[in-house]
């Protein structure tokens, strides 16, 4: 399980730390914060267009596996084959640009629905997707179906999975600030695992990891996140194809929501030998064949 | 201190309660998320336009607060006197958008800056305003600059900070899934509080209410936020004066960075009688006078 993080994924610097009322100065490590642009080549040969998508901040490293695990779950591309090339923008000019513009080139096939895009001309990261209309969204544009049929989960194995997402967080154990989203078997072996200072830029490198890997659908897959579990992740996750997502944190009405309308199982607030089932409860079967 | 929340803030389901491999039903409590959609009606009398701003993945509660702390934290007003009114759309049919949909009616001589609003043609939640640039764009857009004469705390009153917060949340207690945003004075007394599913909402909520209020410039408070400081949040607190942000969590980089811009004083890890301080530490001088 590779999770190889460059030196710009964080800081070193100089702080006071503080006991009671005395300050006392220190070096100290945080996790790294810088916009990443993400550029949008489309249409027929001769009649190439180049737009800029979102711009998002983001932890630097894995930043392919986030473009491209962004324009699959918000819905711009399908499948791998839609993705004619990604990579760092050459075009750049500006030292701060340099390694913080991605341009991925779809294939010349690809539809690129531009109300669609264009939908929200100014939203911030305070801002989601639209909430109920986004799940109609999702449905229509060729969401893949959850299996009906399993997996089926020993309930006993989600217990083990915080801890093992812990010990394989590079950054977390320096920085103490990030965010992490990692990808289980179904029987409890980590398969993948990615950090961010963003909650859905860590679930943008998993699944664009596993999409520039060939592993998509996600069907044999258990997802667990280091926070809160809301509707976005889920509507990430199913997309993806991932059947169970488990959070360390609880989750919103619209999650529960949108996993009961996905068929997908989720759990909340997956700590200290305990976990909550808000739906899907069906996987969960005691006795389970191969815990890992 | 006043935290009255809606009946819609929260829901009530059935879940599994997983102890071991044993599953037993029980009842809980989650937050609600909803999407909020944000319209903004801008122009000379006659000549209006209505365009939808943003949508944002919020708790239902204190609406026009969110709203207007978002139109002040980015950028599109400056003050008060800017904003002509604010309420929920009258025009809404589906049943859905009833309460979901806010319309903010800028005064008519406010200059809106539509190449800036439509900088981003598709972001989603994942995705930030653009990092340098922005620190560029709050800089030029009148951003209140903090005051470098104080306010002066005594160290040890931070610490008391995070139980008083938490004493303060309605909703964390019964969902164990919001962030909370306080606004305290240097003395270290709870003026104003709100919940969200989103950090950035509970901020622009707080700020929000502090503009309708006319609190603002906040020269004298100190903010808490429940989890970790992003670039955004200290952007948005700088926007509305705040001298000094503490955080539970840990800071980014580019969060430090920004904070030494602006002359904040950052502050993270904020919990059991300990905290770092990444810059601005000239604010901190022990046996300051007040404590409450």
């Amino acid at each position: 399980m590779e999770n190889f993080l460059p030196p710009t994924s964080y800081d070193y610097l100089t702080v006071h730390k503080v006991s009671g009322a005395e300050l006392t100065e220190a070096s100290d490590v945080v996790a790294a914060e810088e916009p990443l642009e993400i550029r949008l080549g489309f249409g027929p040969s001769g009649q190439r267009e180049h737009r800029t998508l979102a711009i998002t901040m983001r932890t630097p490293g894995h930043d392919m596996e986030l473009a491209a695990g962004f324009l699959l779950t918000e819905g711009i591309i399908h499948g791998r084959e839609q993705l004619a090339g990604i990579r760092y923008c050459p075009d750049v000019t500006k030292e701060e640009e340099k390694e913080n513009v991605v341009r991925a080139e779809l294939a010349e096939d690809v539809d690129v629905a531009m109300p669609r895009l264009e939908r929200h001309f100014y939203t911030s990261s305070s801002c989601g997707v639209c909430g109920k209309t986004s799940i109609d969204a999702v449905h229509a544009s060729a969401c893949p179906v959850l299996p009906t049929n399993g997996p089926y989960l020993d309930p006993a194995v989600l217990h083990e999975l915080p801890a093992r997402q812990r010990a394989a967080q590079a950054l977390f154990e320096q920085t103490g600030g990030l965010h992490a989203a990692a990808l289980f078997s179904a029987q409890g072996e980590l398969r993948l695992l990615r950090e961010d200072v963003g909650r859905h830029n860590a679930l943008d490198k998993v699944i664009g990891a596993a999409l520039l890997q060939e592993w998509l659908p996600l069907h044999d897959s258990v997802l667990l996140v280091s926070g809160r579990a809301s509707f976005e992740l889920v509507q990430k996750a199913a997309v993806a194809g991932i059947p169970v997502l488990a959070a360390v944190g609880a989750p919103s009405s619209l999650a529960v929501q949108a996993a009961k309308d996905f068929g997908m199982t989720l759990c909340g607030f997956v700590r200290q030998g305990r976990y909550n089932v808000y739906c899907g409860e069906w996987r969960l079967r005691p006795n389970q064949p191969s815990r890992v």
